[in-house]
């Protein structure tokens, strides 16, 4: 019999670095967190994500010598196959950070490299709502719209290390929303959080004060993509407008997805899937009248499961792909 | 010394069935074309394929014995891991047509079964725009928009045969085009060359007579993208601009797909890249105002190299690639 493996995930945010102990079959034996501090530079940034593989190790109450590998992963951008952070907006001000050289040479362990999305989505693949599946598409919904594609145990990280950078992909070219990239029409710039929060404010600004946010406004309350979901729910019309918009959008993204990769799943992940089974019904209302017959018939649409974890988990996954390639 | 080996390739269309035999190198020994005759029903279409494969070995001076194996490619829609036809538009009054199967019987070969533009993708991956590449998108632009995507020899076929449906993503949401396939706002709505004559019609209604193609129209003479492309390249204003609009078009659907799959090259093909290097250049422009900048930068956009062969090239290369799968 085989010995059971484990392996060190983490998942390196703009502001926490959270890493865990994860065994075989993809189960989290400890979960830590540490602030990222990133505006300390690239030096010390490398030395919490040391930190956390040595946390998470000691949470678990193991030993670095029972862990077989360790996977990261970051934000782009980034090159992948050289193990390297580039230049990512949400960890300035680090450049060109050699992430997968330094976490092998400090614990002597195989390391593996991924964009955060992409660890995210073979973390569900392997071990939450992609489990049993044979590929999946992943979009995480934030203050933008990340993604990861997996197929059969591939990650489809690009060429260039833009793979499913779905958020950028275009659904609008007359009078496009302008996107946080600086492109116009990009899915992000319709369904982020931050564009439903947009939406919301465009839409306040024309109904003459009859929508319930109005008081949130004025009370000096955060108007946030939670705080709108639930007026939503609660039957402030405004706000269920721009969700039903949101639930569209998305619908667009994962009928676009289902024709270019067309996967078991299309899964999202992100604070919004807060919104729950319903949100969820809308997307799938909506993928039935945009995706042809077949896809639109038997793909799966689903919320994540694996929460704040998905990182690391998928970041481990990882670890555990690249150790079974070496074996071959 | 490995001897070489001898594929056959079949490729099946609306009008006609292709073959040719198709070195190990990808280089086509012969290449025939049968009339379909669809309408004839699928037995006799089953027969024409065996016919054509026949015809190709015959015409390359070699016997069936020489051949190490055969690839049909077909439109869709397909079950592609079963081997079969479902209900194609374009091959009435076809229904579950048992395509490998009956190739395999006849001919007792390992038998490659593809839609038509993955196979054609795969022909110029193999042997043509792609040679040397890692990964590429092909986007084949007829009456329709198809296409392929390929990755490290993996055709992405999808888990229900709608891989690369690339012609039926979504661009545009406001005021959408109506596309072939019902949907609305799909690229080849906006990018096909029935849309490239389509958009021209509707530009002819709103100029007051002024442009040239009006005399073409009242002669009699047929109105297709060609003489489209042509006026426009001779300084006729309104054909111009529907080609410009075409090359944006096509350059959203390749950002798209740079944002999705990442490839080292997209490749166009079909009637329309007859309009030449000028054509491509204005998708190039377009492509590098709208993907973000490391695929803006990198991703090299080409034509397509193999012609009308792609097809009957590619289901040789599928063929290839079966049997090398076999070897393991």
């Amino acid at each position: 019999m085989q010995k059971s493996l484990y392996y060190v995930g983490v998942d390196v945010g703009g502001s926490a670095i959270k890493g865990g102990v994860v065994d075989d079959n993809g189960k989290p034996l400890s979960s830590v967190s540490l602030e990222t501090e990133a505006a300390q530079g690239q030096e010390h940034g490398l030395q919490r994500m040391a930190e956390t593989v040595r946390q998470a190790v000691a949470t678990a109450k193991m030993k670095i010598e029972q862990i077989a590998a360790i996977g990261v992963a970051t934000p782009g951008t980034m090159d992948i196959p050289a193990g390297l952070i580039l230049d990512p907006p949400n960890l300035k001000p680090w450049k060109n950070v050699p992430v997968r050289q330094y976490i092998h040479d400090t614990f002597q362990k195989p390391t593996a490299f991924q964009n955060d999305a992409n660890a995210a989505a073979y973390g569900e693949f392997w071990a939450g709502a992609g489990r049993g599946a044979h590929s999946l598409v992943l979009f995480t919904l934030g203050t933008g719209i990340g993604g990861g594609i997996i197929i059969g145990d591939l990650v489809i990280e690009g060429e260039h290390s833009h793979g499913a950078e779905v958020g950028h992909t275009k659904i609008q070219m007359t009078n496009p929303r302008i996107c946080g990239c600086g492109g116009k029409g990009c899915l992000e710039a319709y369904a982020s959080a931050t564009s439903v929060v947009k939406r919301t404010q465009e839409a306040l600004g024309q109904d003459g004060g009859k929508s319930s946010l109005h008081a949130l406004v004025k009370s000096g309350k955060e108007l946030n993509s939670r705080v709108i979901f639930d007026a939503g729910a609660a039957g402030d019309q405004l706000a269920a407008r721009v969700v039903e918009d949101t639930a569209f959008y998305l619908a667009v993204g994962a009928a676009n997805l289902m024709h270019t990769v067309d996967p078991d799943l299309v899964v999202f992940s992100g604070g919004m899937i807060a919104a729950g089974e319903k949100f969820l019904d809308r997307i799938r209302h909506h993928v039935q009248q945009l995706a042809l017959p077949v896809p639109a018939a038997k793909t799966k649409i689903v919320y994540a499961q694996l929460g704040a974890d998905a990182g690391f988990i998928g970041a481990a996954a990882c670890a555990r792909l690249l150790l079974r390639a070496k074996k071959g």
